[in-house]
């Protein structure tokens, strides 16, 4: 396994292995690594010889008054768990090798990028989308793999790939979740004993929108009530956004119909941002 | 020589080289090719084995009150005078399969593009190097030739390469003249014949400064005069803006030092737009 900080010689190795014919899945990360994260390096290795696992706390897709801090990390932890899944090579650079002092150049998307998370953190996506398109050009994959548990993330990476026509299949990865139900997260290990608990929420909150369409319904007012009344559970949560939305679109919508939807939700703990989502399909 | 209309085409087929170990550069152009376009194809035969043209008028680019209706079109003598200087591919896509309808993915430069020709054009940039990152995406070339020109627009994609991290060389294109010195541009098709005429003066005036400039003068206030002399025998033509600026970041300067500095200038006719520039170096 080879480890790169450089990104110059990231994409030598990745132009290398272009030119052997070498197909590569590229699995970008923040670290940290948790099951979820491993579960898209098993989906990459299934379909490509070589896996490349970037881990980068990207500083241009936190807000000022986000938890760039504060975001938990664990390179030997993650470079062994890299070792035993078999990634050839795990790309981690320094913040300052990846952004020129002067850079001046950002991709940003008007359309799904407005609500949602976007909405509450204005230069999220913006960020995501640059450094995503900067990794995608070092790593030179064939294909990349994203997590559904980043639904608006997974959607707007797609968006990106066909607007710029990169020459990349993007892959998701289904959400991976603790026994009780909670979303694997990085950040869930910033939670406190009494948070961690209250955490389930979410996902219980969905899987009642779940059972109660199942069921007939389809008025979103009424699946909303539903969460809020599961969140009041949770009191040391503070809902972030609730959005029933169109799966590919991200436009909101009245009532459930004929197209697949999204739920999804965020919720502010006091020691993290938490998020999961739902897709309604009929 | 083939002709690729679908992008889908041109990538594969740009694909299918690299897997070959080809060289390959990219010459993008938007047709109604000059003798300044053939110069850059043949930098880039200089350079790679396979030349890719592209022909392409990018509406991303146009404002909404500029010259994208009446921007001249050669599609027939176009191709022969590729095939003539041994163009491998000649992409000319169609603008619908270029943009989807929904296309919501932008790249925006928010420094060497604020003044200048950014200043008057606003969209311009984020139009050139949407559709820029588009065609190297598409093309996948080794080398891009850009002319010298477009000043402006050739530090950008500079930019954008070093920002996005492309694994392209920018090769610049000197600039080529009509025998009287006027810059060649698409847009001089358009000129009346009285234009046309007047159309020198943003030469003379760029020369009447490198001479100043030989003479020791570095007031820019001086320099500017000189241009406004110059600029009163082409009654027709309009001063759009006349920029004495950094030779890189593009930053306006008060007087000319050590660094070596861009004087550059557009000036509107009736029929056609048309700009000019010149390094000072020291």
């Amino acid at each position: 396994m080879d480890v790169v900080t450089d990104p110059v010689r990231m994409q030598e190795l990745a132009l290398e292995g272009r030119r052997r014919g070498e197909k590569s899945a590229l699995v970008p990360t923040m670290g940290f690594l948790h099951e979820g994260h491993l579960s898209l390096v098993r989906l990459a290795k299934e379909r490509a010889e070589n896996v490349v696992l970037s881990s980068f706390v990207n500083p241009a897709q936190f807000g000022p008054q986000e938890d760039l801090d504060r975001y938990p990390r664990s390179v030997e932890r993650d470079l062994e768990l890299c070792e035993q899944e078999g990634v050839s090579v795990v790309f981690m650079p320094e913040a300052g090798t990846m952004y020129a002092e002067d850079a001046s150049v950002k991709i940003e998307e008007n359309a799904l990028s407005r609500g949602l998370c976007g909405g509450s953190r204005p230069v999220h996506f913006s960020g995501v989308l640059t450094v995503v398109a900067k990794l995608f050009l070092l790593a030179q994959p064939d294909l990349a793999i994203f997590g559904e548990k980043d639904a608006q993330q997974l959607r707007l990476i797609r968006r990106m790939v066909r607007d710029l026509n990169f020459p990349i299949e993007i892959v998701p990865g289904p959400i991976v979740r603790e026994a009780d139900g909670l979303a694997m997260s990085s950040r869930n290990s910033n939670l406190s004993v009494e948070e961690r608990a209250q955490a389930i929420v979410l996902r219980r909150s969905l899987l009642a929108v779940e059972k109660a369409v199942a069921k007939g319904e389809r008025r979103v007012e009424i699946l909303r009530d539903i969460v809020t009344q599961h969140l009041a559970e949770a009191p040391l949560g503070q809902l972030d956004y609730l959005s029933f939305v169109d799966d590919e679109t991200l436009a909101p919508i009245e009532d459930l119909g004929d197209q697949p939807a999204l739920a999804a939700l965020a919720v502010q703990f006091p020691n993290a941002r938490l998020i999961d989502n739902l897709t309604l399909d009929f």
